[in-house]
């Protein structure tokens, strides 16, 4: 499978769950476009757009907590991407501070 | 952090990462309402809303490859759910008869 096979969404946008390679922990859960994903293919390390700011979004260029990209699969339709990672910097990946922005239970 | 607490999108829905949770193996992402939430903490399988069939998909209802709960949690944003899951049946998430959904390696 390779980008051109990828179903975006109507926004032109595809989630990306973001996983530590070697502990299995999902990181967080963001956004592509066709052009965030080139950059990361390109760099070798996450970028996302970031559906607030309206912009793309280099993760981790001002904090340090840059993900090196360990490898990239899609789903079988094609509209999710799984990127495991190496999580560099502090080995934060949540703006909050946390290791992952999975931190909050859910009580019913 | 509860139901009422989510962020759902513009259609009411969330996006769910189903992860098995010993292995750590990221079985597939699939899309929630809240009555699709409702009834995966009532019933502790998941239940999802079908996007393409628009209609409340109790996994594995028909294979019996269900997917017990272990936990809920939503991410910092509250947008993104993960559910750590015991995969039942075969173990098979994928309706293709694979493991997980994430099978296809993306090349650039």
């Amino acid at each position: 499978m390779t980008p051109d096979d990828l179903r975006f969404d109507a926004h032109g946008l595809i989630p990306a769950v973001v996983q530590q390679h070697d502990t299995g922990e999902v990181l967080m859960v963001a956004w592509m476009n066709r052009e965030a994903l080139a950059q990361t293919i390109e760099r070798n390390e996450t970028v996302f757009w970031s559906r607030s700011r309206e912009e793309l979004w280099h993760k981790g260029a001002t904090s340090g907590n840059t993900q090196r990209v360990v490898d990239l699969v899609a789903d079988c339709d094609g509209d999710v991407l799984l990127i495991r990672v190496d999580q560099g910097g502090d080995g934060v990946a949540c703006h909050t501070g946390a290791r992952t922005c999975f931190h909050h239970p859910l009580a019913s």
